[in-house]
C-alpha cells in the first residue's frame, strides 16, 4: 500500500482537483511527499464500480463456447443451465476468480453474487465462490448470496442446503418467483424470512413475476419487512411487476416498498420491462444495478463493466441528457453501495481509498463512450494502471 | 488491389474453408500464387457490414463534449439539434468523413445516410457529406437520403430544397412523421411520394407515428407504393407502431407491407417499442439496420459498429440462443444490402471481394461479444488488419 497523489481529476464529474490517499484512505491533507505521483489528465474520477447482482458460479467466461438451443422461457432456461452445469463441468472457484478479474480491470471492486444452492450440485458451487472470496479478499469484496435457483419448496432439501450455505459463510438470504417457480407465496416468503431472521442476515430475492402476482409478492415481501423490522435489509432483484402497472398502481407499490426501505436492483436489460426510475428515486428508493449472468447459458453476452452498465439503464429508459447519465452513473455506484451496505464507500476523506479514473472529459462522457484504458487503485493499491493490470494480480488462465 | 488467399475461415459462421480474391471479387479457383496470403486462423468471415440508417452530417465524433440538457420529447429534440447545428459549427463534410472512417474499422462498408435538408443550412450539409462520399468512394459506399428532419410542410421550402438536393446528388427521397411533425399525413406523403417518382428515386421514410396513427401512416404508404409500382424501393425507418399493436393487426399490417415489398429498418432501440422480427421475417419482409445518430445531440452514445448493433437488436428482442443471433448477423449484413438494392454483395464466387474477419469461433459468438481486432477487406484491397487501419487511409483529424 503505498501513500498516492492523483492530480488533476474530476471526482464524480465536479470540478478538477486532487486526491490524495494515505495509509488506505483518502485524506484531506497531504504531509510529506507521497510514495507515487499519478498524472489525472483532468480525468473523471469515481468510487470502485458496484455490482450489485451477478453469478460468479456460472459464466463461461474462458471456456468452450456454448451453443445456446435454449427456448425462451424462465424453466427452459433454468434446465439448461442446470445441464449445463452437469455437463460442461463448470467450475465455480476457477469461473469466479475469471470474471473477477476481468471485471477489476474495468473498475469493479465490490460484488453481490447470487450463487446456485440445488439438490444436484448441493453446496459445491457456495464453497467454490467464498474459497475465491476468501483467496481475492484484497483485490474486491464479495458477497455471496444463497440462491435457490431451480426453486426452493419444489425441489425438497433445498432450504436445509440454504441454511448450510449460511453456516458455510454465505452473506445474504436468496429468493426466487414465489408463486411462478415455488407455486406457493406466502410459504416460499416465510421460510426465507425466517431462515434472514434467524441467522440475522439480509435478503435478496428474484421477483420476475409479472403484473398483479409480482405486485402481490411485493407485498407479502413488505408485511414480512415490517413485521421482522427488516427495514434496509431486504433487496428485491428485478421487480419487472414495477414496470407493468398504470401509474397509480406503481405509485402505491413505489410508497410501500419505501416505507420499508427495501431496495430495488435493475439490469435495465433491454428485452424486460422498464421500472419507473425517475419515479423510485423521487420516492427515496435506493437502486443498484448489475450485469447479472455474463457469457452463460441465460445470455451469450455480458462483460461484466458496471459502466458500461450504467449506459444500458440509460438506454433502456431514454436518459439521454448529462444530468440521467449521472442518475445512472450513480446508480452504479453510491446506489450500489447503499444497497450492499458498505462502508466507508466514496471519495470523501476517511473513504477507503479505492478510485477509477476514466479517461473521459465529463462523467456524461464516461457513462455515454465507456473507455476502456482506466486506471484502478484499492485501499491505495494500484490494481490496473491505463488498462494494463500490475504484475501482482493473480493470473487464474 | 492484390489478389488475396484467406485460408482457413467460417464464412458467415459455415465450416472452415478458404476465400479468394481475384480482381477485386471472390472467385472458385486460385490459378497461380496469390500476391497476399492472410492466415484466418478459423475467424468469422462477414461480408462488408451494412449501416442502412445514420446521420453522418450530425455526429460530433471528435468535438468538444456537448452537454446536453435536451428534454425528451422529439420536437425538444429536434429544435436542439436545429440550434447545435447553427452554434456548433458542425462540419458536414468534416463529420461525415470522421464516423466513416471510425467504422471502416469495425467493418462497415455501406452506409446509407440520412442528411438534413431544411431553411437554415439548405444544402449545405447534403453537399458536405457528398463532398466526402466522392472522396471516400474507393473506401465504402454512401447513399444519401435528402432528410426533412425539421418537417417538410410545416417549414416552406423545404421540398423545394429536397428537389434541389436529389439534383445536387442526393439518392433517395425522405421523409418524416407525415403526421405528428408535418400535421398533414395525405399531402407529405402524396410530396414526396411525387417527388421519388419523377425522380425515379426510391423512398426512405423516418416513422415514429404511435399505434393506430402510425397504423394509418402505413397504409397511406402502402396505397402510394402500389399506385405508382414502387414495390421494392420503399423503406420505412423505425415504424415503431408495429410494435404497439395488437397481434391480429400487427398482421394486418406485415401482411400490406410484405405484398408492396416495403422494407423496415430498425434499430432495436432499447427504448423504442420492440418490432415483431419472427413475424415479419416469416411473411418476407426484408430488413435492415442501423446506428441511428452516433455521438449526437439526439444521443450521447454510439460507435457506427453494426456488429455490436446486431447485438443490440438480439438483446431487445430476447434472441439469445445461437440461431437467433445468426438472425441478428443476417439484417445487418444481407437484409441491409436488400434493402439498399447493393449488387454483387455476399461472400459467394463473383461477388465484390469484401470481407470481414472477426476473432471469434462462431457467428454467435461474433455477435455477443463483438471482438474488435477485425481485419477489413475491400475490393481485395486490405483497409484494416488485426484492427490496426492501413497506413493508406486518409486522415481528417
Amino acid at each position: 500500500m503505498d501513500d498516492i497523489l492523483i492530480r488533476n481529476v474530476r471526482p464524480f464529474g465536479g470540478e478538477t482537483r486532487d486526491l490524495y490517499i494515505l495509509d488506505g484512505r483518502f485524506a484531506d491533507s497531504r504531509a510529506g511527499k507521497p510514495a507515487v505521483e499519478i498524472d489525472g489528465s483532468g480525468y473523471v474520477a469515481l468510487p470502485g464500480l458496484v455490482e450489485a447482482h451477478t453469478h460468479l458460479d456460472k459464466t463461461l467466461v474462458g471456456m468452450d463456447w456454448f451453443e445456446n438451443r435454449v427456448g425462451p422461457t424462465r424453466n427452459e432456461r433454468i434446465i439448461a443451465d442446470r445441464q449445463a452445469k452437469r455437463e460442461l463441468g463448470i467450475d465455480a472457484r476457477r469461473q469466479s476468480a475469471r470474471q473477477i478479474l476481468q471485471t477489476l480491470a474495468f473498475g469493479v471492486l465490490h460484488i453481490r453474487s447470487h450463487v446456485d444452492v440445488d439438490t444436484e450440485i448441493g453446496l459445491a458451487n457456495v464453497e467454490g465462490v467464498i474459497e475465491t472470496r476468501n483467496a481475492f479478499r484484497d483485490l474486491v469484496d464479495v458477497q455471496v448470496v444463497a440462491f435457490p435457483q431451480s426453486g426452493m419448496l419444489v425441489r425438497e432439501g433445498t432450504l436445509d442446503l440454504m441454511e448450510a450455505a449460511l453456516k458455510a459463510g454465505a452473506d445474504i438470504v436468496g429468493g426466487i418467483d414465489p408463486a411462478s417457480i415455488d407455486r406457493n407465496p406466502v410459504r416460499h416468503l416465510d421460510a426465507i424470512f425466517a431462515l434472514a431472521d434467524r441467522y440475522g442476515k439480509p435478503i435478496d430475492i428474484h421477483l420476475h413475476e409479472p403484473g398483479e402476482l409480482g405486485a402481490f409478492c411485493l407485498e407479502l415481501i413488505a408485511e414480512r419487512t415490517r413485521a421482522l423490522s427488516m427495514q434496509g435489509k431486504v433487496m428485491v432483484s428485478h421487480a419487472y411487476c414495477l414496470g407493468m402497472l398504470d401509474a397509480p398502481r406503481q405509485r402505491m407499490l413505489i410508497d410501500m416498498l419505501a416505507a420499508e426501505e427495501i431496495a430495488v436492483m435493475t439490469v435495465g436489460s433491454p428485452s424486460a420491462p422498464a421500472l419507473p426510475l425517475r419515479a423510485m428515486r423521487e420516492a427515496g428508493i435506493v437502486m443498484a444495478s448489475g450485469s447479472d449472468g455474463i457469457q452463460g447459458t441465460w445470455e451469450p453476452w455480458g462483460n461484466g463493466d458496471m459502466l458500461e452498465r450504467a449506459k444500458y439503464l440509460a438506454q433502456r429508459n431514454g436518459m439521454t441528457n448529462d444530468v440521467d447519465l449521472a442518475e445512472a452513473a450513480r446508480i452504479c455506484t453510491f446506489g450500489g453501495a447503499e444497497c450492499m451496505a458498505l462502508e466507508d464507500y466514496g471519495l470523501s476523506s476517511g473513504c477507503h481509498g479505492d478510485v477509477v479514473l476514466v479517461p473521459a472529459r465529463t462523467l456524461a462522457e464516461a457513462v455515454a463512450l465507456t473507455p476502456q484504458r482506466r486506471t484502478v487503485i484499492r485501499r491505495g493499491r494500484i490494481m490496473v494502471r491505463d488498462g494494463v493490470p500490475s504484475g501482482k494480480l493473480p493470473n487464474v488462465g
